[in-house]
């Protein structure tokens, strides 16, 4: 009986799992505070003594950006059998500040089980999902050799935009080659649904700057003639969708890939309510692009929100200005077939000819990123699929994910491999709120689904 | 030869009237700021005493609004003619603060004549032009008796938004009865150009608060059903006016008065080039309701106005935030045969039918002012425009003005009598700006103006 038909979950130790996570979830590495320096050491620290029990060469490696030093990486690797695939598995062990602190029921940094949930700072995101592929890879090792190579990349700065990630990965690029990237750091779709999440929504977000007169104008004296550049901001804003919820931008839609029959029946398919939905952030509808459901609108459909906006007299009371400047952040979530700084260009070219008469638009560009899709015929999808049936004893879901996940842009940029996402946690886990947590079972479930993904990558 | 007949231009004592006047600008009465306290107080002191000795019934009041002291309001009174009319002259003491004070050429509370002007803060607002008043009553009591009966009514808060005049006005109001108000606080419409204002707008300005979702979302999970706010406002904004920049508001412009073909062939002629008036402001157009001239859409016509506007991020970077709210303030200017109270009503029914689903909005009335409009045929109009012919050779222009002056709707509410605004100063006079000046020439006119309005008055 090799290990792959061995039911692995019966071998599962479940309590030395939890006490040694518990162990990490002590240490409060929180790499927004410079206070925690010692305690980002003690944590990386911790990781690589873990993955050096288990046999992985391990180190851990300083990092900088732009001329200042940053949180260390942990790398570690077991290259064991030639001819086999690699898979890095991706995590990061820092974690969101605690504040407010009153807030939290139990001590952020004392993990506490209440009714089956680790309670703690990093428990979902993401020390708990992290640590349960190191403790995947030790079940398996527990059983024999591993099924394929394995190569462990856990930062520290993912909680503040991981500066010093890409740098990093362009060093050490031929190192960390892989045939797969595997990471588990988001929320399956619910909790009765072990999830693929195969797409997420690229980004082009912009700031467009309006000036009218070179001064602000009173607008006794003024209104009536002069421009005023919160309203022509309004109206460039107003111009940029129609009454559809259509993106007006000359050539936006090019590319854009269409949903399948496929996908849109087996979206149609998952528990979503659009009561519920609406209820869960209190409103009263939720407006989008006409011809398409919720769920495909926030997954595999480009949208336009203004983030941002600002002008003229915002204190109490009222002040009869006509500013001479107005400014909004407006950004689009991209989706395959859309590239992000050909997007930003459009909205360059098409927001000066939307301007009314009398005012000056500038429009920057301050921040891309590549919307992600895997191939859902891909082997590691179908791997991922089998594995989560052997755990859940049931199909996956296939779903996207509406937002961006920048670092999965720079993998497959700098690293040229396939990114494969796998969630263990749950919205409801509350990851950067207070009273964080993590479900013993949906650990367990993770450690589970690890060990079996890396066998059924290895066959 | 009576005093109306005589040439008083030979008889002004120019050199005692600049000395006089260049006294009370050297009191710093900055009425915004309390450590001016007593400065408030030494120049009432100075009025009355000037006051007192033209034989004036002259008085310092105390004032109070909310129970809260106020600046002293300066009155003075002389009935020496019964059946002639009573004219009340208004003006202010207090002046603006002088910061950036670096920025004054000379000291803004030493009065300094350069190139013909005197530049000294108060100059044209409004010690100039009220003391102007003051000395055009001496120069005809040099002569013999008053030609009407004079108040004087000169206020310490006027740059504060005279928060004491209402309940003052109010108090006082059988006193202070008079058949005319005559007020010289603003500015002629060109320097070669006596003018009578016959026109202000009036204004009613609203605060639209929109709510989208309960709590500031993640664009990426949210953007595409989420409610937007900030594109709700600008939606709302854009449903304002039309493309031809006509209010859409139902029933906006019911009553409004049209512009007489006399009107408008009047202010035709007045020296106003569209080019020079853009560029006085750094504009490249001159936007504003189709069909109407600049001038016309300055001071006949109603506007709409964002004055403030806000929501989501402002920062520096990028943000992925919908936010949960959103807010801007708009006013409205308004015109003779509109009534504020109206006008906000009527915004307040209408934006919520123009706002998109999903969002709740409230729309909060925070000001309003009835515009103002004196019949041109009115005797006191004719006065001024003969007492102007008399001082300048040639015939006053009769203008409007795009802003409202709240103490004249007050006036008129509270007193009932009707106002006449024939204003000395300039624009470039610079009022509330560093190197605040007023032209000798125009001080010098604006006494013997004062002089023979008051003889036309008395006709």
């Amino acid at each position: 009986m090799t290990t792959s038909q061995t039911d692995l979950a019966a071998l599962l130790n479940r309590e030395e799992a939890e006490r040694e996570l518990f162990e990490l979830l002590r240490i409060p590495s929180v790499s927004a505070d410079p206070t925690h320096a010692e305690d980002m050491g003690r944590a990386a620290g911790f990781l690589r003594a873990k993955l050096e029990s288990l046999g992985f060469t391990a180190r851990v490696d300083a990092t900088e950006h732009g001329g200042k030093a940053g949180h260390p990486v942990v790398y570690a690797e077991r290259q064991d059998v030639p001819g086999k695939p690699t898979v890095l598995i991706y995590g990061h062990y820092d974690v969101q500040p605690e504040a407010p602190v009153e807030e939290w029921v139990s001590p952020p940094f004392e993990p506490t089980v209440r009714e089956g949930r680790i309670y703690a700072r990093g428990s979902t995101d993401d020390k708990g999902q992290a640590y349960a592929h190191v403790r995947g890879v030790e079940l398996l090792l527990s059983q024999g050799e591993l099924p394929v190579n394995v190569k462990f990349l856990l930062e520290g700065e993912e909680e503040v935009g991981s500066p010093s990630l890409a740098a990093y990965l362009g060093a050490h690029a031929d190192e960390l080659k892989a045939d797969v990237i595997l990471i588990s750091d988001g929320s399956r779709f619910a909790p009765d649904v072990p999830t693929v999440t195969y797409g997420l929504r690229g980004l082009s977000y912009v700031e467009i700057l309006v000036q009218g007169a070179n001064r602000d104008l009173h607008s006794g004296a003024y209104g009536g003639a002069a421009p005023n550049p919160i309203n022509a901001l309004a109206e460039i804003i107003c111009g940029l969708k129609d009454e559809q919820g259509r993106v007006t931008i000359p050539g936006f839609y090019d590319g854009v890939e269409d949903l399948t029959p496929e996908e849109r029946e087996m979206w149609a398919r998952l528990p979503h309510s659009d009561e519920e939905f609406a209820a869960s952030i209190g409103a009263s509808a939720l407006p989008g692009e006409e011809g398409y459901s919720t769920l495909e609108r926030l997954w595999a459909r480009p949208t336009l929100d203004v983030n941002g906006i600002w002008g003229g007299y915002q204190g109490e009371g009222s002040k009869t200005v006509i500013a001479a400047k107005a400014g909004a952040k407006v950004s689009m979530r991209l989706v395959p077939g859309q590239d992000p700084e050909r997007i930003t260009r459009l909205v360059q070219e098409y927001v000066p000819t939307i301007a009314p008469q009398g005012v000056k638009v500038e429009v920057r560009a301050l921040h891309g990123g590549q919307p992600v899709k895997v191939d859902l015929d891909s082997p590691y999808i179908k791997a991922a699929d089998r594995a989560l049936q052997r755990v859940y004893g049931r199909p996956a879901a296939f779903a996207r994910t509406g937002g961006s996940i920048p670092i999965v842009a720079d993998f497959r940029r700098l690293l040229g491999a396939p990114v494969l996402l796998v969630d263990f946690g749950l919205n409801e886990d509350a990851p950067h709120s207070p009273n964080e947590s993590f479900a013993l079972e949906d650990y367990h479930n993770g450690i589970l689904t690890s060990a079996y993904l890396l066998q059924e990558l290895g066959e």
